[in-house]
């Protein structure tokens, strides 16, 4: 064993860096993976181990399945068409069972530990390390009252943090997509790298962001029995509304305070906004518009209102979030930023529903920001460019 | 999508926490997977969907196979026999493919994202989450310049670390294994709840601990070409001991003095401590005999000096290290603690390594602490324990 853990040591360090071809490992490759490879213009070939199987898919979520081609050696391999750049997941399909790719890192989303492949954005390096000063990440535990638990959250510190301290910081809460956790923002958005590059270019202020776990069960409550409630289902809304309100809860009673004591905060509205992904939007609009005495900028990255705080109608400014749009001018004031994104590509349903909460609030003159990622759909690459639009407008 | 994400909330948050039969889902379990499922008396169940496949097997690293059966609804099963409590690396072999559990969440070791499975040891709860305050765990990219490159650490800091900021706290380096990553500690070991359980018993000095990444390469050196080179040929010897070198340079050049500047460090060698795991202990003899001057406190956890140290040959008190050991009261006053640890049921090649440089040392008369975790392999159940025994004996 000693000596197998030199040979790893080996060979996972001296291997795989470089491919002569136009190929090159992917940076979401774990040691050593020549698989899969991306090339310069997107595409990806994947090259799987697999002798005795009979059917091998490479299924990028949401997109057609791309079928792998077995070779004398026993290896399967395929190549996609020129993908978006960015940030993928997929999963392989090997004679019925949905797993991971041995070769890439595992990212969580859909509720597991499943495969990310990054396509290089080649002119864009703003998301990628730079040789400026990094902040860190800490993971921390804080026990709620609201669940009865522990639980768990990451928290950005923006660099020289540790070094002023006398200095307080203004906090972004910034919430992960439904199936997804809090390690989302860093893992796969890379949001800590985001801000660094953002603040070191001066037009961001330094400020503290906050990514917690987006779920919720209320101390001393029992899991629902949901066994044969459809979708939508009566008894599925309660559920849900509770669950979100137990979140609501936490967020507000339980991790705010424990930022606030744990961490050099601003500890008011002008100094706290929330944002989210998707599920965690639909999470934002709820729990800044039930308290704009803790939140004073809001954004929706692709989910912003939608059923989880509208069911299944439009906004109506007048009467919804407790008349808070009522008057526009009176928003302005209260509200520094109310932010909107969704990617061109979005699946049309999803796209519709942004849409139709930005227009709404157009005809009725609410101040807002509506922001289009061109050509990428429900991922995270219109998550980490809503974050680049988004943070520079905060705390100014 | 909205919808997906509504019903994968619910879904994952609702399902699979609690199981009636004798067997739960095991703790290290993605959610809602009712699979793998473990025992009171730690048998694992596993079960996974493959209804095209031919042949199944659960892979425990270092033991035989375990044979899965087709059932006629798709799914495949197999139970264990009992386990030894602890956590364990394991995969799934697929038709020829080796891949993870779905039903598991990912542990980076043998270079790759593979699963993991915990046993619970009922009667020993020091390495969960307990009802005391917790440190917290930071993400810390530092520039070296040693290999030219970003670096990745995590670095656990005590409770109370950012409310006392007078105070200034000791360190303890602490390094994964072969096949393993920084990530390791935290994931696999629980190094941060252990420590939290152990500061607050009131018998453990709070200190900071830095897990750093164990690979380097020195900046503008290309990899070594060792096609065709065996294991143990003069070529691969010498990229060995290189990239060793580099790792001692990067934690003595960079890594320490990146700590020292940017924590509340006592920043001395009476207040400084190294220790890993197999390769990682390895390391740490390498660093810690060659910078006497920086450490005090050295721990060796089933892997002390062994060939990356001595090559193929035994430990002579007299002549190696530099001579530090040989005088022994001379040692003794000068390293605060030389600490040995190996679990009794380790491969007999790896165990008795470790006992022919504890002998060696008795026999010299070299004062240090020899440690067997009693029933327990190559394994992290073994490391837990010996960071148990190993942190409270740290700079007292």
């Amino acid at each position: 064993m000693i000596k197998l853990a030199i040979a790893l040591l080996l060979l996972t360090t001296f291997c795989g860096a470089q491919s002569p071809s136009a190929f090159a490992p992917a940076s979401t490759n774990v040691w050593g993976a020549e698989y899969p490879r991306v090339s310069a213009d997107g595409r990806a070939e994947f090259r799987v181990k697999a002798p005795d199987a009979l059917k091998l898919q490479v299924n990028f979520w949401g997109a057609a399945k791309l079928e792998m081609v077995k070779g004398a050696d026993g290896y399967w391999t395929a190549t996609s068409a020129p993908l978006v750049p960015g940030f993928h997941y997929y999963t392989l399909i090997i004679d019925g069972a949905e797993i991971s790719d041995p070769g890439s890192h595992s990212f969580f989303g859909g509720g597991k530990d499943a495969s990310g492949i990054e396509i290089p954005e080649q002119s864009s390096p703003y998301y990628l390390p730079q040789d400026v000063p990094h902040g860190n990440v800490r993971e921390e535990w804080y026990f709620s009252k609201v669940t009865g638990s522990w639980r768990h959250a990451l928290i950005y510190t923006p660099p020289g943090y540790d070094t002023h301290p006398g200095k307080k910081y203004p906090v972004l809460y910034l919430q992960h997509g439904g199936g997804e956790d809090e390690t989302g923002w860093v893992k796969q958005g890379h949001a800590n790298f985001i801000l660094d590059n953002l603040i070191a270019s001066g037009n961001t202020k330094p400020m503290i962001v906050v990514m917690a776990y987006g779920y919720a069960r209320r101390a001393g409550h029992a899991d629902p029995d949901l066994t044969g409630k459809p979708f939508g289902s009566p008894e599925m809304m309660k559920a849900m509304q509770d669950m979100s309100q137990t979140f609501e809860d936490d967020v507000t009673q339980a991790l705010i305070p424990y930022v606030d004591s744990h961490y050099l905060t601003l500890a008011d509205r002008d100094h706290r906004a929330m944002a989210g992904l998707s599920m965690g939007g639909m999470q934002t609009f709820q729990v800044t518009f039930d308290h704009l005495d803790l939140f004073s900028y809001i954004g929706g990255f692709s989910g912003a209102a939608g059923q989880l705080v509208l069911g299944n109608r439009s906004l109506d400014p007048k009467t919804d979030f407790q008349g808070a749009l009522a008057n526009p001018a009176a928003f302005a004031k209260r509200v520094h930023l109310l932010w909107l994104g969704v990617g061109t590509d979005e699946p049309e349903r999803m796209k519709a529903g942004i849409e139709k909460i930005h227009s709404s609030l157009d005809e009725a003159k609410i101040k807002h920001v509506f922001y289009e990622s061109p050509g990428t759909s429900h991922e995270w690459q219109t998550w980490r460019r809503d974050l680049r639009d988004f943070a520079p407008r905060l705390f100014q």
